[in-house]
């Protein structure tokens, strides 16, 4: 299946670029990154036009790109600004450029046709910036298993009972009141477990109560792969604001068919000064999402032998319901941009 | 070439699976293997028909397997036995299974349709369990290399007086008597090596006769690749019955059209008690058909660029009778197979 | 794109094959070369054509290759000369020999028809052993690219005053003359840099001369990818005989579509004596091609994805001329070769 182009797509968290390069492959095109002297961020096609090595193998002169092979200079807009070897720039020297933006502390880069690419249609991660109210904390892994597969494993967090057992403890996820409503290309999966008592050491950490609680896991996606989790537990009954309360950015980005990046994050309202707090849950989240989510999916990918889940007939169940939806918007998304790209 | 599908093949040792789960892949199958509390044996494709993660990653609740993803259980015949999702398991969550029979110290699978198993076809190999006659051990390799390469090397063994010369001596197989016999689709290749005055170590370190000896070779090819190989030793002129006498089992499955499993072992009738011996022997022989054998076949193998022999225009020759022969068989069985699957 | 078989390929440089096997793929095919007792060359396909096993893991009795695996035996001219297992050798045991000729100190193999594999028209490399006036070393690389990249880099010099920026300083020959002369199918592309008042440390370690220079770099190409450089340095306005010069080979042979022999060294008419300049100039040039072109090259062809640079559309650039029309040469001679065998 193709990748949806004309969509936003996490490239990089805003701090992982800086004036030194940074290149990732990225829905199978190699895309070099870097900050201009004047703190704006660019993507380039990491591929000399001339002779298509690298670009990142070159280095910059200001705000321009030198390729390390025979010296030809592009700007940050993909324009050949220089040529050593006499006559003007052919006009065909030209590297691609990609839209990037910064906002939500991410870099969103636009891969489908640049006029499309419109900043308002970034999904809402505006609590990663909201440092009034959160202390937030972001990191990037990189699984080797399409990014669908991914998304899946987010909408169905029945699997936190099983995969992540030992991580976060007992809780009995399966057995929650699940809720899947849509809204436009928008699908929200929440989960409410009332009255749970089981004591997971995570919850022992935080939760200073000795009785039942409400626990909440509201995902939101939105296409091609950004999802929104907000989690948050009360004593039971009570309401959400008297309660420890997390929202996480996870976003997926191909790298290719059956590579992709993921960036992910907290952004907490509690213990909000404590110094040692932001540092454990890095390290907490990266042993459960690379020790547990990885490996999984990773086997997954390879007994799957093939990027389309589909294609191989799951079985499905009701745990399944939001992640075929996601699977559905996204898949007539990409129909509906290849019968464009037909007609034109 | 496809595989033989409807055939006993080497799954593994008996003792190779106990409580915990066994996985290999078989005719390019991934196959999860284990004995239920009652000591029976079971194989299980290795895949979750939910979400097609290895079900070896789960664990066993008695002898039910629960898949570490989303908690479907399964039972060893395949069933779902329980969906922690509500609602009664799908009737599609079943998990193919195949027939495994624990017979002469091995467990032989049958990747093909389940009602055509007939553990009565499974080639006699009742020396493995002969405790009474027999001191008997046994091993596992892999070999990087298509399945019939080994049954070549098997069913030709004048290579062992030049790939193994240093290991087993200068002895000339090559110019003893053959003697090729069909019974069936089975193939006996017989060598007789009369009055031979070579001395190479083994011999040596075994035979307590400084004369000529007589030693012979005996090698029973049934299809798919399941090979028994009678060998032994007398001074020369005496009868069998007064000489050295070892069964060897040696069973090929092939694991993918360039890789297979190798089950080998050897059973004595001499110096059963000593304690050392078997150990030795197991060194020796995994040193030679592991250092000499495998090396020599995996870089054949590579040369070849191809799992398909025949298909190269191979020069023959006359001690290449037997392999030939056994390749035809199988090739018919596999053509009679695949033309029936299209009446069907 | 095919490959050129009717042409002369550097194999090995002579001192790299003794009276051991050295084997090696060439044009994707596996060959082994060894010296027989009266010291001429020879090269076999590497390939018993039995069981297809490499004939290098055998052994030589005298000229003659025994296989490891059955014992036939083979001379240099591929004739099947003992069979051990009963009858004449079949006439058809023959091993595909290929056309090998010592000249120049390297050897030359022809991949194509042998009656066509005329020597004379090996291109003129003779100050390779010409002891006379130069001191020569000789060195073999290997590229995990195409071949004609190799020659891409070689036909284009610029490229020093970028990647080799560091080792070879900071001269400019993007602004040097070019010649680009053609002669039958022999390109040559001679580059004059006259009044240089730069001084690279090299230049400074070896000639003591205060002013500007002059220095040349001549480059002569021979399909498929057989390259003479010839470099020089005199004080400006000076001839040549005053100078200080070096004649280098730089033999490309394509081991696959993707990967590539190189076959590389330097004979200098100066400093001949001094013991250590031969080792340090062996160390400085492979730093240079190993660390520096080839680490740039393997990227451009991973980045590439193809063996086919053409089919990419690439910039043309003025100093692109002479490395096109090798590309055009080599083309045109493959499609003709391609067509004759074709007529036949």
């Amino acid at each position: 299946m193709p990748f949806l182009k004309n969509a936003w797509y996490a490239a990089a968290w805003a701090d992982e670029v800086r004036d030194v390069f940074l290149t990732r492959r990225i829905l199978d095109e190699p895309v070099l990154m870097f900050r201009r002297e004047n703190g704006s961020v660019v993507a380039l096609a990491d591929r000399c036009p001339h002779r298509f090595v690298p670009l990142s193998m070159g280095r910059r002169r200001g705000d321009v790109v030198e390729c390390i092979y025979h010296g030809l200079q592009f700007d940050g807009a993909g324009a050949c600004v220089h040529n050593p070897h006499g006559g003007a720039p052919p006009k065909s020297a030209r590297v691609r450029t990609f839209p990037l933006v910064e906002k939500y502390r991410a870099l969103w880069i636009w891969m489908g046709d640049p006029p499309l690419a419109d900043p308002s249609r970034i999904p809402d991660f505006s609590f990663l910036t909201d440092e009034a109210h959160f202390t937030t904390i972001t990191a990037t892994s990189r699984f080797d298993a399409n990014y669908e597969l991914i998304t899946d494993n987010l909408l169905d967090l029945t699997h936190v009972s099983y995969l992540h057992a030992a991580s976060f403890g007992p809780t009995d996820i399966a057995r929650s009141e699940l809720e899947v409503r849509e809204n436009g290309t928008t699908i929200h999966c929440n989960r409410l477990c009332r009255n749970d008592l089981s004591r997971p050491p995570i919850r022992n950490a935080l939760v200073h109560h000795e009785g039942a609680v409400d626990f909440w896991l509201d995902m939101r996606w939105d296409p091609p792969a950004n999802l929104r989790f907000d989690i948050g537990v009360t004593p039971a009954g009570r309401p959400r604001s008297e309660g420890l309360h997390s929202m996480e950015p996870h976003l997926i980005t191909p790298e290719t068919a059956i590579s992709s990046h993921y960036f992910w994050g907290d952004s907490r309202d509690y213990m909000r000064e404590d110094p040692g707090l932001s540092k454990r849950y890095i390290e907490l989240l990266r042993a459960v999402f690379d020790g547990e989510d990885k490996t999984l999916i990773e086997a997954q990918q390879r007994t799957m032998g093939t990027p389309d889940l589909m294609a191989l007939g799951p079985v499905l169940l009701k745990c399944d319901g939001g992640a075929i939806r996601a699977r559905e918007i996204l898949s007539s998304l990409i129909a509906g941009e290849e019968e464009a790209s037909k007609v034109r």
